[in-house]
């Protein structure tokens, strides 16, 4: 399931300007795709120079009343003042015309050129900028009046919240202007990080000039000028550009160009360092070297280009220096053997194996001992507390859900009371305890799945369900143990994609499946009225006094025919509803006195209802309306609201649908068992250890569960520092497995969907929120405390119980399905199937089908399907209970595969296993592979840090 | 309602290659926007030139075994050949860097030129080419063979019909070399229109070659070159771009460049004209001159860039010549000039007043008689079978809609028999006489919102309805006749998107507020069992044969406790169902026997279930999946399939659902009159004239509904050539009117929909549908046949009435809702409203936002909404009846906006009233406003030919 805000991870790459201030990644951050921009510019020297905000301010009214006004201001991308509706345009990326910056560049080339300006203030830099020949005393007057004269900035003081923390900018202590109340009231202001400089640009056309006046000028120790600028911060860069009005809207455009250039990060780096012009006009052609074009025929240059996902790597664009040493081999190579790092994860060393006995587990502890105090310290901040509320709402979600579906599978040998004390208490101890303390743990799907089948299983055979389970749990736990003995969570490197999305798959379907049949099983149990059915007939028949006995009670009657056909004689009777008739001594009689009508429609529409609002709601964050606040809680928490509205509609309208049993008291929900369950029970002392066999399939189980939750959880992308845990986690999975098994509580792994959740809401970001550009990642709260809280908040609602009782059963069944369709909906797998659909000229973009031929992703889709049809099949027959070893099957598929696609290919379509880690590379530098081969093209995309795509699982 | 295929509007401009053989806009079309860029093009001379393939093959391979293969080819956009995947990359904007620009500008003025080649073959060809003096005699010779060896092509031979007719290409007779047996089974071959040229870009790296080879070759007569190109057309252009293997993949960036240019119109004008070196290169130096630029830092050179929605105008363009005269001011002004034109639509001159009685009438008749012969024999071409299949299925489809509801508005008084009839009769009627015979009559919204009110009118006071009815019919006929009369259709023109957007939003308001009310009624009339309520009492009970009368009949009782705290004493009863009871004599007794269980929850199932699967299958339309033939089927015919699958399930389930209330014989729904209506009946002689007073008020409601759906089709976009008839179809209207009236059937006026969707099935278009480039529209098959047919199919269905009553009333409500539903989402309005609930950030950029500031939008909307509000309390009053003068209002209130708001917001927000046409062209001329101001930037978006936005009404 695709996560709210994970979209982001996409683009929180290339952003070189941003200060790393707060960031901090540890030495265990691995090769990050994503990490890597960060090292990348500060080996290249970028990092340091602050942002630049840029600022072009045109000369309008010309021939009439001349003012300055902003129409253009950039940071990464464009926004343009719209001057009839006195707006900023969304930011766009700039565009502009050649012949501009050819202009441009003969005008600088001409011009004046002052780097390193010693001015303090904007009149001492206009008399510097003015002190041209070709100007006479008095034009020089009037330019240097209009020069000072304040422009119109369109201000927008929306009330949003500072971007970049409550630290207040630097005063601008050394110049006696002080910033006017529009520029202290700018919220545009707030959302620049501290020490962003400012580049002005002037631009405009001028009656009185004889000719075109051109000035670029660097101040050696930047300043604020004043009113010029929008927002009051000190400027770095100034440059003037007017003319005379022969040449229409040119200077305007010419303006735009040298803000475009200022824009541009490695012209902006050569700009901050270059001493003289020749070096800007170097910077300006190698600038013209790198830039794309648009044919004029096929693109309208009024068009606007919406900022891409993904800012192109500024890996391939080198600083002048390093053009000059011309090294593009050696630097095309770097390339290639950076990207095969990033593409075939390499095994971080704490999935090595040691050879030793528990030597994984000592290690994971060792490390994790080592960042304990801080696991409590970090969690003091207040996006804490706000991630605690979030997180406990999804985990008794998930309890009352699971628990309802848990207590309807085992026919009460479990129930919410149990899922939430389970809950708190499994999910408390694991916070405790784990390698990975950002784990939420909790009842998965197919945990669930197999309880089913095991309940199902010891009903068959008449045992003792609960005493049966124990045995099962503490074999379980042995074999974890064994597991963690033997380092075998190294072996989480087998389990690529293809894996993780045959798993989730077959999960997500089970659920669809569960949901729905569950669903029509109500259509039942409240059979609907159809016209003449016996529905009708019903009264209250009274015992007849004069020992007339009925013909109902002398002649059992049977079948349909039979009760309608009978003559039942004199009858002493009333039309009384049979609880009341039952009350005054009467009997109810016949067919319709134990059919409740409307419940079957009812409840597929509030089946029907939930489903469709929580599918809504969670769309709601990628709508345009309401605030970006309210969608996100909207979104957040569409299954609670989901529910909440199930709720609502069935206490309005009062039927008797079904609802969740809940038990009134702190007991267990079986009737007539303590909390410890007792170790035989009625069952014979043999299935102690025949338990194992069962115990062994959901070891693998639990196992592949923990464990691709596990690899989701570490990846790269999340930037974690204190290291993973596999190991560990795996140990105090086994250990929690005895716990719950000996209170007769439901086993629980990590639950992916609300720990990815968990995650999320523990975000740490740069909130450079505005002009287009997102808020870069900066890394997660690693702590132990949120986690905690969460697990005690749900202890304490253990007491919250009887207000659960008014949830109907439909309205889970549809959040049920619900999970079960945005799981399947979030798999990689699920868009190839969807291709086999879709006619080729409308297939999307995807760089798969750029580089696989459509046949063979075809082919790789159907072996897919025929998998997960088998996988079906075998759930369905009484073999069901081995499916984990067929999931397990699925690795030894995926290996199989390789005899059938090439390493190309399955590098497009899955990962790459292990042991062809060392094979491709040198395949794929050969010339003739498309992979080298499509170098210039293909590179970059390759470079985009690969979002967390395959979100499974279904908590 | 936006109809099917209507978004193609937009793009059916500017492509200047498009041979104009089947086009042919007649002397009456107007100042059509899309039509201004034939006539532009053919007065700059570009018609004539044929379309240009071109093709980029590209040398692989090297130091290897060297073969060419085509890599990318362009028409309008750049497809690339994916070498991976073995597959065409979607058609994309062909970018470029600017330094292979540049390179190849600097190759092609030293290497080789040849204008007007005169080699007739591959062979000549490459004898010239190879012609160089750099060249060694064996050099030469390695370099003849590569060049004559046959490249690799990649042929998609899908099975797509031709898409240019059936007219063969002419084959190419005048050279040796047959075409081979995979050009010719290329499907590319087929959409490309007849006459197309080919220019062949051969573009790579060679070992042996010391110094780069540049050729550029246009053929005096183009030539088939043999295998050359993956199509076996003649080629014009041929262009060899090789060099040493030192710069990497630049030659293949040089040859793209030079396929770029080609593409472009203006390039290849030039190159088909140059007559020596200079000329092709000052071509190419005006190509610089225009094109935008992307900056490295911001845009990844890599990324594809979809084709635009719509081409930039070739209008700011011009030929070399036309640049050398330089005339940029004059130009300039005729480009504002035509935009005015364009915004405020001139009165066509059908509209301009002729001061004769009937003058408008007399006028219309003549224009229309001289093109009535044409109106047969245009209809004898296949399209117009399937648009007959179409439109009847959708005119059936409201014939049971609006029927239905008619018979429950007038208790009967009219059913679906008199809908069939009616239709059939007054539609074929209309086809035989009217002005725009492309018009589809039909029941619509408003008029039945205005029978129902005077059926609650006739009913209150108890007159005689039809007979009323008709009286009503006559006034109307006559008022109508007055304004054919008095030529008062040329008042249309004040019918601004104003006034259609009040009359579209409330006609839907009013459409959804009924189909929810229905719907929610049924609850009442099938209320739902809550526990506790009397729904189980009833049993059978017979006649006491002694004589013990029962208690039932003896006391009536009256309440439900009256009837539960009954005690009946000893009686005679059973268990069998009320009808069966009956039929043995027996009485049904108790609350329980009349109430019928599950009929209110699944009402309301299927009437979700026909809303929501008309609203999904008419998405269809946009998804990816399904080839595009499958797609428009099932969204065209939505309604149709949501009303089967609601039968479907109601069928499936069987229950007692209210159904259709279909009559079993050929006779008035009405019992006991005959089909003319008496006329007077019970009425008093005086409710004659009374009927005046409500029949002013339908005819004001008739000629805006009539009157807003002609302006609709009769606009400018449609490119009709046989003119319009607004006082012809009103006099029609007016006639059916009296005839409807007095046969008792439903009122008709012009039905906006169905024509829309009958002109859009009728549609002409010129069918390159491939390599990203939209058919282009090429006008409508303008005659009277379709419609003809459709009423005579309509009027046969009569007799398919009996199928008709398996329609639950649910699923028809549904079908109503999803109307109301779709025509108010497709308004203009509706997308003001929903800015309101928008923060700024994140509202869409539409033209309106970039020019009105935002708190004017919502003021404008905010008055909208206050009319709105004001037409429902006047229709939720006793006043309802006189709706349609407040309707009226809405041109008052918008004449009044006149002192709100500036000309220039009106014009973006509205059109302008007929008055300001004069006075707005100088203001806008004016500098200060942002009118022009912003002239480079907006003037393009502004040529875009407009969509129709607000094809408003509900059938």
């Amino acid at each position: 399931m695709k996560l709210p805000g994970q979209e982001e991870f996409d683009v929180s790459s290339a952003y070189e300007n941003v200060p790393t201030g707060e960031l901090d990644s540890g030495p265990g951050s691995g090769p990050s795709p994503s990490g890597s921009s960060d090292t990348e510019s500060r080996e290249l020297g970028v990092t340091k120079d602050p942002l630049l905000f840029i600022q072009l301010n045109e000369l309008m009214g010309w021939p009439k009343a001349q003012e300055w006004r902003e129409t253009g201001r950039w940071v990464l991308f464009e926004e343009k003042l719209e001057v009839g509706a006195g707006r900023w345009s969304a930011p766009h990326v700039p565009t502009v015309a050649l012949p501009s910056l050819q202009k441009l560049r003969s005008l600088l080339a001409e011009g004046l050129v002052l780097l390193d300006c010693p001015a303090r203030s904007l009149l001492e830099l206009v008399e510097q900028v003015t002190r041209v020949e070709s100007l006479s005393p008095e034009l020089r007057e009037q330019l240097q009046s209009l020069l000072l004269q304040r422009p119109q900035h369109l201000i927008q003081s929306t009330d949003t919240r500072p971007c970049w923390g409550s630290a207040h900018p630097r005063e601008p202590s050394h110049d006696g202007e002080a910033p006017l109340k529009e520029q202290r009231q700018n919220s545009l202001r707030q959302k620049l990080p501290p020490g962003a400089e400012v580049g002005a640009v002037l631009a405009g056309e001028l009656g009185f000039l004889a000719q075109p006046l051109g000035a670029f000028v660097r101040l050696r120790h930047p300043v604020v000028l004043g009113p010029l600028t929008e927002v009051s911060l000190p400027s770095r860069f100034f440059c003037l550009i007017l003319g005379p009005p022969t040449l229409g809207r040119s200077y305007r455009e010419m303006g735009r160009a040298v803000a475009i250039l200022l824009s541009d990060p490695q012209f902006q780096w050569s700009a901050r360092r270059a001493s003289t012009l020749h070096d800007l006009l170097a910077a300006l052609d190698a600038f013209l070297e790198e830039v794309t074009v648009l044919p004029p025929g096929r693109w309208d240059p009024t068009a606007r280009i919406s900022p891409p996902k993904c800012l192109p790597s500024q890996h391939k664009r080198l600083p002048l220096q390093m053009q000059e040493a011309k090294r593009p081999s050696a630097w095309r190579r770097a390339g290639v053997e950076h990207r095969h790092n990033h593409m075939l994860h390499a095994p971080s060393p704490e999935l090595q194996r040691t050879g030793r006995l528990f030597g994984g587990l000592i290690q994971d502890v060792r490390r994790k001992a080592s960042w304990y105090p801080s696991d409590f310290s970090d969690a003091l901040h207040p996006q804490c507390l706000s991630a605690v509320l979030y997180i406990y709402l999804a985990t008794i979600t998930n309890a009352i859900t699971f628990g309802g579906l848990l207590g309807e599978a085992t026919d009460g040998a479990q129930g919410v009371l149990e899922s939430f004390l389970g809950t708190a208490v499994a999910g408390a101890a694991f916070c405790l305890m784990a390698g990975q303390p950002l784990t939420i743990l909790g009842s998965t799907g197919p945990v669930l799945v197999f309880e089913r089948l095991l309940f199902s299983f010891s009903r068959d055979y008449s045992l003792d369900y609960l005493p049966f389970r124990l045995w099962v749990g503490i074999w379980v736990a042995t074999f974890c143990l064994v597991l963690v003995a033997t380092e075998a969570s190294v072996l989480v490197r087998y389990f690529t994609r293809f894996t993780e999305e045959g798993f989730c798959a077959l999960i997500s379907l089970i659920f669809i499946y569960d949901a729905v049949s569950k669903m029509l099983s109500l259509t039942y149990a409240y059979p609907i009225q159809r016209p003449g059915s016996p529905a009708y007939g019903c009264f209250c028949q009274y015992p007849d006094p004069g020992g007339n006995e009925s013909q109902w009670t002398r002649t059992k009657p049977k079948g349909r025919d039979d009760i309608l056909s009978m003559d039942l004689g004199l009858v002493n009777v009333s039309l009384l509803p049979p609880p009341e008739c039952a009350q005054r001594g009467g009997h109810p009689r016949g067919p319709g006195c134990h059919t409740v009508p409307d419940i079957a429609f009812f409840s597929l529409l509030l089946f029907l209802t939930s489903f469709l609002f929580a599918v809504a709601l969670k769309h709601v964050k990628a709508s345009r309306f309401f605030p970006s606040v309210v969608r996100k809680v909207l979104s957040d928490f569409s299954s609670v609201l989901a529910i909440l509205l199930g709720c609502g509609l069935d206490a309005f309208l009062g039927l008797a649908t079904p609802k969740l049993v809940v038990p009134k008291e702190f007991k267990p929900t079986l009737p007539g068992r303590g909390w410890l369950v007792s170790p035989f029970g009625a069952n014979p002392w043999w299935l102690s250890v025949a338990a194992a066999l069962p115990a062994l399939l959901l070891s693998i189980l639990i196992f592949m569960d923990q464990q691709i939750t596990a690899v989701i959880l570490n990846r790269a992308e999340y930037r974690l520092r204190k290291g993973t845990g596999f190991h560990l986690d795996l140990f105090c999975v086994s250990v929690l497995m005895l716990l719950t098994s000996a209170l007769g509580l439901p086993w629980y792994v990590s639950a992916t969907v609300i720990s990815l959740a968990h995650m999320d809401s523990l975000r740490r970001e740069s909130r450079a929120c505005s002009l287009g550009e997102p808020p870069s990642f900066l890394g997660i709260r690693e702590q132990r405390l949120t986690g905690l809280m969460v697990f005690l908040l749900t202890g304490i609602s253990i007491f919250l119980a009887p207000v659960l009782k008014f949830i109907p059963m439909p309205v889970l069944y549809g959040i049920f399905l619900y999970m079960g369709v945005a799981a399947i909906s979030s798999i990689q797998f699920m868009k190839r199937v969807q291709l086999l659909l879709m006619p080729p000229k409308y297939q999307p973009d995807l760089l798969l089908l750029r580089h696989v031929p459509l046949s063979r992703v075809h082919l790789f889709t159907a072996i897919q399907l025929a998998c997960l049809g088998l996988l079906w099949i075998v759930k369905s027959t009484p073999a069901a209970i081995i499916f984990p070893i067929m999931l397990l099957g699925l690795v030894g598929v995926r290996k199989a595969l390789e005899w059938v696609f090439s390493p190309q290919e399955l590098l497009w379509l899955d990962e790459l296993m292990p042991e062809k880690e060392r094979s491709i590379p040198e395949k794929g530098l050969a010339p003739e592979y498309s992979f080298s081969a499509n170098d210039s093209e293909d590179s970059d995309l390759m470079y985009q840090p690969k979002a967390p795509e395959i979100n499974i699982s279904v908590n």
